[in-house]
C-alpha cells in the first residue's frame, strides 16, 4: 500500500547532511509504486511539532536536487530538541496523530547521537501503540563519534577541510626566517577525530603540524613546553594543532585556564579558546612570535573543500534508509561498514538506534603516539580514503552556487 | 648585452605572490637573448644580504613553474626589512657589489608599501652611484591599499575567499529557528577593502551579512546596538562583518576595549580581536546566542578559493616588470589600470615607486552607505570582476598539491 514519507535534519550542520536528504528523496522518487509524497520537516522534530513541513517532491526540480546534493548546511533547517523520556508525554500521541493525518509510512531522521535518541524514542512509542510507521536514523556528524559505524557522513569532508586548511596555514607560517609558533584550534569537545585529521596535512613524517593534541590524552602545559622546545630546535616555523576540548589530568578543560579576572568592560566573563590561552603561555615561555588560529564553523560545513567520497556515502546512507524502511526495518540507524582488504570498499548496514544514541566513540588511544603529541600511521590509513575526490564546483559570478529554501 | 636578473618577495604572503614570480621567470626565459640566469632572493632583501639566493632558471622545470603559479604563500620566503634612510649606510655599497658580482641587470621586488620603499631607495642609490641596474616593484597585498594602481594582485583572491567563506558562514548560521548573531572579523587594520568584500556574499540586497563595519567609518557600540536591534527584527539569524581595525570616534581601536584586567594566569595582557569584544557586548545587550569567527590567515593565502583573474593579473604584472626593465625603466612599480567601458579590461602600466611607498589608499567613503553599516553597489561593480574564474585544482591523495622550496 502506497504511503508518504518524511525526512528531518537535526543537530549541527555539515557539508553532506543535504546529500543524505538527496539520497532519501532520490530513492523515494524511484520507488513511486510504494512511496507517495516526500515531505521534509522544517527545523526538525521541533519545527514539525509546530506544523512546519514542506512537500519536497513537489518543490524540487531534478536540477534543484542535484544542487541540494552539493549544498552544505541544513536545507530543511535544524533543531536541538530532545523528546521526553516519559512515553506518557502528550507529545507522542500528538506527533503520531500528525504522522497518521499525513499518511506517513516512514520517517527518516538525519543527525548525530541526540537525533538517534529521537529515532529510538519514536520507534519505542510506535511499538507501544502498534504503529506501522518505520523510523530510521541516518548518521551525520563531523565529530565521527557514533559507535558501531566505521565512520559517519560529514567526517570525511571536515577531515579534508582541516587537512587542506592546515596545510595552507603551514605554508603561510613558513615564509619568514624568524622562529614562530602557530597554534591551530580545531573542533572536538570530547573526541579528537577532527583534530587528528590535521596529521594528513603533513607532506613527510617530520613535517608540520609537528605537534597534535587530542582530548583523549591528558594535556599538561609543562609537557607542551618540553615538546615545543624539542620541536622548535628542528622546525623554526612550528605549527601545533589542538582540539578545543583538551583537558589536564584532573579533567579541567585548558580553555577554562583563563584568569577569573578575564572579563569584558561590563564585567562579564569572556569565553576564550584553548589556543588563545596557550598562545599567551608560549609567548611568555619562548619569547618568539606566537599566534593562534581557530578554524571555527567553516570546518564543519564547507562546500568549497568537501570530499566527494563523503558526499556519495551520505547520499547512499539516505537511499539505504528508504530501502530498509520499505523492507520493514524500524528503530534502526544506517551504518557504514568497511570491507576488509587493501582497497577501500564501504557497504551500508543497520544497527539498533538504541546502540548508538547518547553514546560516544572517542579516538582510539592506540592511534595516539606514546608521547601524546602525535598520531600513528594506522589513522592515516583509516582516514585517507574518506577525503578522496573533488565534487563538481558550481559557481556564479565567481561565488559558490547552492540551493536555498527561503530565497 | 646579456645580463642576469633577480627577484625577491617581501611582506605578508598572498595567494598570488608566486604567480608574479612565475611571470618574472617566464618573461625572463622568453628573452633568452637579453636575460641570462634568473635568480631568486631567499627571504627577500634580508636573506640576500646574508648571501641567500637560488638559481630559479636551473631549479624549476616547466611543470614546477606551472605549479608555482598556483601555489599560495611565498615560495622564496619573505621578510619585513626596511633599508636605511641614510644613503651613506654601508648596506648600499655592500648590496650593489653583490649585485655587480652576480652580473645583475635588473632586480624585481614583489611586495606592498614597504617593499616599494626598498625599490625607491635602491633606485635612488643606483642613480647616485651611476649604476645601470633596473629596480622594478611588482605590487602585492591583499589589503588593496596601494595608491595609483586600480587594485593590487592578491586582493581579488582575498576578496573571493572572504565572500565565499562568509556565504557559507551565513548558511551555517541560519539552520536554527532561534535568533542568533554571528560576528565575522576580517583583515584590515587601516583599510576596509577586505571586509567590504563580504558584501559580495549577499544573494539579494537585504541578505546577510546585513551589517558591515569598516575602519574608515567611526564605530560606536551604541550605534551597533541600534543597528542590530533593527536588523534582528527582520533577520533572526543575523551575520555581521567587522574589520579588525574598527575604531571609535576618538580613534581608539575597539579591540583595545578589553578590560585591563584581562590577563592570562601569568598576568600577561591578552590580545583579543574586536569581534570577541563585541560578542560579549551583544550577548549582554540582546540575550541571544552570539558567537564570533575570526577568519584569520587563510583569507590572505588560500590556494583553494583563489581568483583566476587575480592569478593571471599577478603573472602579467611580473611579465610586464621584466619587459619594462629591459626597456630601461627603473624606480618604478607596475600598476594595473582598468579601461573605461562596460566590460572589464585591465592593462599594466608604471608609476614612480616614490608615489606609492609608505602611502595608503583607504576604502572610499562615498562607497560606504550614509548609515555607516553598508557598502554601496559601486563597490560591487568594482570588485566583482576581480574574483572571477576558478584556477585548475591540483590534488594528490585528496589534498592540494603545491610547489615547495625545501621539500
Amino acid at each position: 500500500m502506497k504511503k508518504n514519507i518524511i525526512a528531518g535534519q537535526s543537530g549541527g550542520p555539515t557539508a553532506v547532511i543535504n546529500a543524505s536528504l538527496y539520497g532519501v528523496i532520490e530513492e523515494g522518487l524511484s520507488r513511486a509504486g510504494e512511496v507517495g509524497t516526500i515531505y521534509g520537516m522544517i527545523n526538525g522534530i521541533e519545527g514539525f511539532l509546530s506544523g512546519h513541513f514542506m512537500d519536497l517532491s513537489a518543490a524540487l526540480s531534478p536540477e534543484d536536487r542535484e544542487l541540494l546534493k552539493h549544498t552544505p548546511g541544513a536545507y530543511l533547517g535544524s533543531c536541538r530538541h530532545k523528546l521526553p523520556q516519559n512515553m506518557d508525554s502528550p507529545v507522542y500521541p500528538l506527533l503520531f496523530e500528525k504522522l497518521a493525518s499525513m499518511d506517513i509510512g516512514a520517517l527518516f531522521y538525519i543527525g548525530g547521537n541526540d537525533s538517534m535518541d529521537t529515532v529510538e524514542k519514536l520507534s519505542r512509542y510506535g511499538e507501544l501503540c502498534h504503529s506501522s510507521i518505520s523510523f530510521i536514523g541516518v548518521p551525520k556528524t563531523i565529530d565521527n563519534d557514533l559507535p558501531v559505524t566505521d565512520h559517519t557522513p560529514g567526517y570525511g569532508s571536515a577531515a579534508k577541510y582541516v587537512a587542506s586548511t592546515v596545510r595552507e596555514i603551514v605554508l603561510d607560517a613558513s615564509v619568514y626566517q624568524q622562529p614562530s609558533i602557530t597554534l591551530v584550534e580545531l573542533m572536538g569537545r570530547h573526541a579528537g577525530w577532527v583534530t587528528a585529521a590535521s596529521v594528513l596535512a603533513r607532506k613527510f613524517p617530520e613535517d608540520n603540524p609537528r605537534l597534535i593534541y587530542l582530548p583523549e590524552s591528558p594535556f599538561s602545559v609543562e609537557q607542551l613546553f618540553a615538546d615545543v622546545e624539542r620541536a622548535l630546535a628542528q622546525t623554526p616555523s612550528l605549527v601545533i594543532c589542538v582540539s578545543e576540548g583538551i583537558k589536564d589530568s584532573s579533567g579541567r578543560f585548558i580553555c577554562e585556564y583563563a584568569s577569573e579576572a578575564q572579563t569584558d568592560t561590563f564585567g562579564h566573563k569572556m569565553l576564550t579558546g584553548c589556543a588563545k590561552i596557550l598562545e599567551g603561555y608560549l609567548k611568555n615561555r619562548f619569547g618568539v612570535k606566537v599566534r593562534s588560529v581557530e578554524l571555527n564553523v567553516n570546518q564543519r560545513c564547507s562546500g568549497l573543500i568537501s570530499s566527494l567520497c563523503d558526499i556519495e556515502e551520505a547520499a547512499e546512507a539516505g537511499r539505504f534508509a528508504v530501502k530498509s524502511a520499505l523492507e520493514g526495518a524500524s528503530g534502526q540507524m544506517v551504518t557504514l561498514n568497511r570491507l576488509p582488504g587493501p582497497d577501500y570498499h564501504m557497504v551500508p548496514g543497520l544497527t539498533d538506534a538504541a546502540a548508538v544514541c547518547n553514546k560516544e566513540k572517542t579516538f582510539p588511544s592506540e592511534w595516539i603516539t606514546p608521547d601524546g603529541c602525535g598520531i600513528r600511521p594506522e589513522f592515516i590509513s583509516y582516514a585517507l580514503p574518506l577525503i578522496q575526490g573533488e565534487p563538481p564546483r558550481r559557481t556564479k559570478d565567481g561565488l559558490p552556487c547552492y540551493l536555498y529554501r527561503n530565497v
